[in-house]
């Protein structure tokens, strides 16, 4: 009916910690933000600092198309008090700060990429878990990276999703990304297993 | 220190309504939306049918770029039940029903100008008014169009604020905002006038 | 199934403007405050100050419980930024904010009441008429509350709701409010038109 | 300036998963309820069934005051799709959705406290922790109860906050986030991080 639209694809990942000063999880975010640019996605990420950076600054040159979605209310507020670069095509300005950013991100993106991360980033990936979002982990990346069925499987006493995936090439995961995207459908509903369940699509 | 970044022009209006029959409220929104992709912005909607569709369309065709920010989760929702055009370069599916995303879409556009306009129309007024953002008005385009002043004023006891223009030629109108938006700088942050103040710097 | 629950009644209004010094507008409040917690019903305010201020002080000095749905973060916040009282016996810290604050203060209420009422009133109204809550006018009291159905009839063009009451007795006005409490349920829905309609409940 | 308020504690842990039919993980959240009701607090819960809702039935029991914040948008909604339970003596419908309601639910509550736990309670976690608000872990209790060390410092390369306290003796634990809530104040903002220490106040 509508033809496809561009996907865009989520960079999450640590914005500071000790993962940001890793050279070999910087190099794979930017790896990622070039691969994203190749294939002509559109890269979303919090506009903030660190290794989603690096993914944004690596897709702007390749020539990719780039948006942040802010914490803060102003442009001044972002670089000032947040301290966050903005030198995205366009960011959206929340003024919700971290927390709702965290789900306005994840819900403005196809799929989201984790790369390395820390608290802020576990928060997102709860999230994106929660509301069946496809989630692409890039493996050896440090901080939660490695650590995702463990969290889910072992922690949590939860299954892993179908539709993550993971691998230590940014490439490689992006392939993978783009056949569990095509193969399994978001919910419906925000809360999908709720609704779309009783209205017989679940 | 940052460039300017390319403005993003938010476009409200009647949705449903008597509004979206009436053939010069719909030439002023289309007027409106060329406008916009002429100046080279990026056209914002609420991802709705009716004038700011046009306004959509009418960007689009001038080689414009458009983004909508819509109530639903995913796109099925969008189309199956909220019954809403997704013909937009990006959407942003909020999964945050109308209300909340009125608020974002409005703190995701530089300035907003108002078309036509019923009860959703003047909820994004009142929005727009109490977080200090531009509002362009494109008068004699029906619903709310005319009444702006009347309702600050007469009815509600406030002051217009001075980044509040009207014009019924909205090529004229978008001269006088692109002005406001230049003199009248945002609030800092999302209750400006509680918190900026505080601060010295409102 | 369940027993029906205590009534939650919000009570909306000028919190700042001409309106909160106008000696009728303030006996109406407080007339509204203790005929809520005569009633054995919840007040619910914004945590502001002003008209509804003087409601819920006069259910408190009833014996009634209140409630207030601050938009700060921090009970600091709330009394040192945003000048608000804090002797409700509970108060929600939102932290999200004016606009986002209007949205949970009304889905808290069963009901709204609108005393006074300036640019932010209206805004409350906008969301209570577009989210179909029962909402009660005390008219007479100054600002928006003589003008609903002019700006929802003659300016939006839109329809009166069944559910919307008038009178300038708050004690009249609520007995006329639990009628159409009881006889217009609430939609299921966020978006009540939108899923309600398609699932047949509408 | 102003008379304490009492306290509200937040009960977040397993909704659904094997924690919730876990005999000891049962006995935990109801020896919590009774403890918080016995103190005198408000027992605030996500509205959900499975241990914060064993929690709320021991407070009320014990004759204590119950909030649910849940994430329907109406009653109708939190039964029959949501299937949760409503016996509490109050309960906000926020309209939110899971997501949301985590936020509010936890902003809600002066401290929180988390038994057993899954994926949701995680994402709860993760919020508390970055939001800077008293966090108290019934260990023991199976789920994520023992792990929240693990998962700060060892995955995500955090710090263990102050305000973090952990027994697996309910009453001992309120004992313990009694005192820390009274020594570590709640950061003023939001993203107290930014804002107050730029005013000097972090």
């Amino acid at each position: 009916m509508e033809k496809k639209r561009t996907l865009k694809i989520g960079v999450m990942g640590s914005a500071s910690g000790p993962q940001i000063e890793d050279s070999v999880a910087i190099e794979k975010a930017r790896q990622l933000g070039r691969a994203i640019a190749k294939r002509g996605y559109i890269l979303i990420n919090g506009a903030c600092p660190g290794l989603p950076h690096e993914s944004m600054l690596a897709a702007k040159a390749e020539g990719g198309q780039t948006i942040g979605i802010s914490p803060a209310f102003s442009e001044y507020e972002h670089i000032n008090e947040y301290l966050s670069p903005a030198g995205h095509d366009i960011i959206i300005f929340t003024g919700m700060g971290f927390m709702e950013r965290d789900i306005i991100n994840i819900r403005s993106s196809d799929a989201i990429v984790i790369v390395g991360g820390g608290i802020g980033t576990l928060n997102e990936l709860t999230i994106a878990y929660e509301e069946g979002r496809p989630i692409g982990v890039v493996t050896n990346s440090g901080g939660i990276s490695n650590a995702v069925p463990h969290v889910i499987e072992d922690l949590c006493q939860r299954k892993m999703l179908p539709n993550t995936v993971m691998h230590d090439d940014p490439e490689k995961l992006l392939t993978l990304l783009e056949q569990v995207i095509e193969r399994y459908p978001l919910p419906i509903h925000e809360d999908g297993r709720v609704r779309d369940l009783h209205e017989g699509r679940g």
